[in-house]
């Protein structure tokens, strides 16, 4: 039985050649009276990164045993082409299979001018200013899935998704790594924000969108506030997003899944969604600059054994990986330890032990610093 | 036997996991005296499109009876990986299996100011600035190419093919579309050059770098040019640089490669690479400027039959494709016939008759104009 | 409007990831009295082989206004996850994505002894020993769908077609080939059945079971009808089943369509399935013994242009493709011509011009008569 | 440098569409002189079951340094094809792309009648008997492989593989499981031999022929020793082969190669192939009759959490996996878990987190008994 106030529908972004529709579950959590900021959550936009529809199931047990002050709306399985699409025991859901696009760079850019559109609103209350640019958009969002020439299969589910999020102030987008420690993505603006979360990395990221939902929900906003400032007026950046990679891909943990609804949990107890006074994890949280977060592709191709552990920081000296080339054997080349320029934290590797020249093998953080 | 002019030669653009080297076999023809204008023409970098191999073949064996002035350097099968990717009876080849990103948007940006640039060098005479700008664009190249933290796969299979077409004075890229007629990518300012290919439709293109071979090779030098008109000083653009889409994919025919061939050759007879004086066809010939190439999406799923024929004129009341949806048959939605808002050119169609919601079904030219 | 003899429901034929359900559309059409033999026709099982929708669609239009005396069951876009599996611009619709299984090879083999069971039911009637054999194998079936170990998602999807084939006493399977022209897999026993079809080309195959519907169909009561003239009883095959192999894959063709739904209306008036009389298409028609059917595999890798046209007589001095090499211009591998030892009828070749050594090429049928 | 007893050669088995040759490295160490059976060990015919390449280079090590008394041929990356196929991050290594076939099935069924062959050659002692039957069995393979309509990609792969491995009398077949713990497929006859490698589970094949290489190498020879049998002659199965399941694929791990590498040096040592005494890994073994190993298929479709930890034995009372069904929160659907039938030892378990349903979710062991 659904709680009372938890309200369950589907939405449908697609439909598949045999004319089945892709449909989405949309939780949502209602209370009687509403005095807190809305709260949108997604999970599973990339088809491998599962453990986000075990968050989504930890935070559902805990909020409806809360008594909100928001809505909430939770939005599991968001990609259901992604999710269902399988290449081998795998599932191949980072991108759409026909085109070769990354499911999360299918949002929409929001290309009007921003500071064209405040002159003509500025004399608005903050409260209007901002009720009519989240109206400017969602229609954005409307137009671009009625464009008369149609709307790619991704940015169909990208749009429909996004116009979802803009009617929140909260939203988290949940993904994970292939193989990875836990990390946030966080805008400067936001920073502070990350101590609630159970994630001991966090990177900093720019008012630059490139195409992932956190952008999508927090640039213009962003820009808004920019340009209010410009003109000499205080607006707070109305909207928070983040998007957390919770460890591995293909993984379902139900217990690690719970410590991150707690974190979830912390965060919008202090944005007062509900009332109850929940405390974030106390544990040593580090930050890195999105510019300092560094990819090292393989030099060579080979067989890689994953040396460095992630997140923990390893120094220039310590070996990343050893390549094995069985090919190679009886030479210099049949077994080689690489090691990057330079200290750092590795935060996520490759997922296969089989690497062509050029293969990300790890991404990792540089100049870390600690977030307190 | 090789010709006595004609080197051949392989370059290495990669390493597969097995550590087998992925090498690409270049062909290069070189005159006693050099007088001409340099050429670079590769194919093959999608992997399906697979007929400008053929072209570079008929192209051979006249280019072997010729009287050269140039160096011409000829590379067919530019991307082994794609090519020997497959999915199915299918080459996988449009974009890296690992990551989705299209091989054909690859390619290094150059980034650099160049009205700095221009500052720097404008006492130089149109030669040795010409000389000293390629040398620029070459090093660019082979910084990406020695980046410490590695490059990837694609990037390093791009920026060796840019390397070798930064050398070049012409650079023609051979793909094909999904299923098409033939059409040409143009620079705006190079338009007088389509009349000599064999081929009917042409999108005029901007100057937008967007990633392909063929915006890589002329967008620096459009820059320059405009920058050196800005400050006064008449400099033609260096460069001519073309995408010719040699009909569909999977797909190889010796006899219409000649005929694409004897249009190549019209072409470099007129910019003097040989001596011997070859004509154009003479056929009508028609523009398109790129904004207004529409892609139409299938508003909705099914079983597509493709009735619009491409390269014919379509009135916007004629059936573009029917649209057969057997699970609602005995319903008004169990076949659809579909038209688009507007008179056009169909270009090419999707290559499979079963699409999602979304698909990109056909491109189409609007607004098409002839070309004198 | 649904015709009021024409029933429509969906079965449920497997659960994706997300848990959207697999659902298969199946037309029923049922005359008020049923005097004739009952008909199952289904399409679509390998996911790219579309064409047998069209036909359906075409059945449909007929059977609809036709006074039957039979049960019709018609069931197109039988493989859900076949047909929306895509891989690049294609389906990939052969074979499992994650195990590999070739969808058309799962059906039930029925390995109980024939023999033994004739011997308890000789008594029986030819009716009641036809009820009762019919029960076995749905019994055998539905013994495979319950067991307690679960069952492969294609070995379900297979079952869940058979039980319903196995209740029909003629039964069509509407494939294609790749690049293919018309043919007809057609049992032995059954082969002047061939001569009703629109269908130039069949292969005459003979009593085992290989793992596709034709043959989960007719096996067993070919094997039963044997074992009773072993022991002196003339008992006809009770079932008769065919594949059809529609021409070329990814394709629709509504006029086509219309062609093969003729000559399948043509045979179902001979088998009295409908009161109006239809003849067959008045054409050629041959034959080729199954282990007549060549394979031809590519003896080097290389671009491919087929020149074998389909469906036409080809001598063993002609050749069937140029193999083009651009890593070996210049030499005397650049361009070879490759001829089959015998001659024969190409039947299907590749989709694809670029080729592994070992793809199959093509296949031909060797021993080629007419059929009459 | 290689070790002067070591020489490295490579073999052709296949070539790419781009005219590239797959080749594969064979190491191989020859004695001075030849007391001991001949060795033939292979790693990753499957392309992601990477670890045999690292059993195979800590194999070298310790072979380099001892006293030898037979040929040892080692071939790691036995299928180039295979290992350098990714979609996605993965490897789809299992099954040739184009066509579905499992590497591992391909190999040649020796179709001759041994007996009669038997009854022909029953003459020749022990020796010359059993260097005449090898002499058939590899002309049998050079005459699929020189069939002049050719050979399938896959089938000339496995034939070259079985032609080297037909010339030993020690085959190793080296793979993994997808998320696995180590077992070995070991012949009823060669049942104690399991004793001697650092596995704790073995399953007990019987002489059945399903197309994997260790039975292509035992097959026969066990035929034909139950053929002598019958005619009353006691000849011992000349050919002893294993395949050997590392764990799991997608993972080198060189320490754990060591383990396993000693496993096979302690084998090889009993059987004389070098002087030293190895001792075998004092472990408990368990062993398995190939019948009662148990495939569990999903129910359902869902997110996985797999809760059985593979290689302790699960009473049947105990969750196997927790399936989550996030489109069906507030339901008793929810959340379920699932249990086997049967108290079970669990082997193996699919890779991915999210499943169809009917996916092979585990592989258990059942009636599983110590070998001692």
């Amino acid at each position: 039985m659904l709680a009372k106030k938890l309200k369950k529908t589907d939405i449908k972004v697609g439909e598949l050649a045999t004319g089945q529709a892709l449909t989405v579950p949309i939780y949502k959590l209602i209370p009687d009276e509403i005095s807190g900021p809305s709260v949108y959550i997604q999970a599973n936009v990339h088809g491998a990164e599962v453990q986000g529809n075990a968050v989504i199931f930890q935070l559902l047990k805990q909020l409806e045993q809360s008594h909100l002050n928001s809505v909430v709306t939770l939005v599991p399985l968001a990609n259901p082409m992604g999710i269902n699409q399988k290449s081998g025991e795998f599932t191949l859901g980072r991108f759409d299979p026909i085109t070769g696009v990354n499911w999360n760079r299918e949002y929409l850019e929001h290309e009007f001018d921003i500071e064209v559109w405040y002159l003509k609103h500025q004399h608005e209350t903050d409260d209007v200013l901002i009720a009519k640019f989240r109206d400017k958009l969602l229609s954005n969002c409307v137009e671009r899935l009625e464009n008369p020439w149609g709307t790619s299969t991704g940015k169909r589910l990208a749009t429909e998704l996004q116009k979802m999020g803009h009617q929140a102030d909260i939203v988290l987008d949940l993904h994970t790594g292939p193989k990875s420690c836990k990390h946030l993505y966080c805008p400067e603006y936001s920073l502070k924000d990350a101590g609630f979360f159970s994630i001991p990395y966090t990177l900093v990221i720019p008012n630059d969108f490139a195409g992932a939902m956190d952008e999508a929900m927090f640039c213009p906003w962003w820009k808004l506030s920019d340009v209010a400032k410009q003109f000499g007026r205080s607006l707070k950046v109305a909207v928070n997003a983040f998007t957390m990679e919770l460890a591995s891909q293909e993984r379902i943990d139900l217990e690690d899944a719970k410590v991150d609804a707690d974190g979830i949990m912390a965060y919008l107890s202090h944005r007062k969604v509900f009332d109850n006074n929940r405390q974030p994890l106390d544990m040593p949280r580090y930050g890195c600059l999105l510019k300092n977060y560094k990819k090292f592709h393989a030099p060579h191709a080979g067989m890689v054994e994953y040396l460095a552990e992630l997140g923990k920081p390893l120094s220039a000296d310590k070996p990343l990986v050893s390549l094995l080339r069985m090919d190679r054997y009886g030479t210099d080349e049949e077994l080689q330890y690489l090691s990057l320029p330079t200290r750092s934290v590795p935060i996520l590797h490759f997922a296969s032990a089989a690497v062509h020249q050029g293969t990300e093998l790890y991404k990792v953080m540089t100049d870390v610093f600690e977030i307190r």
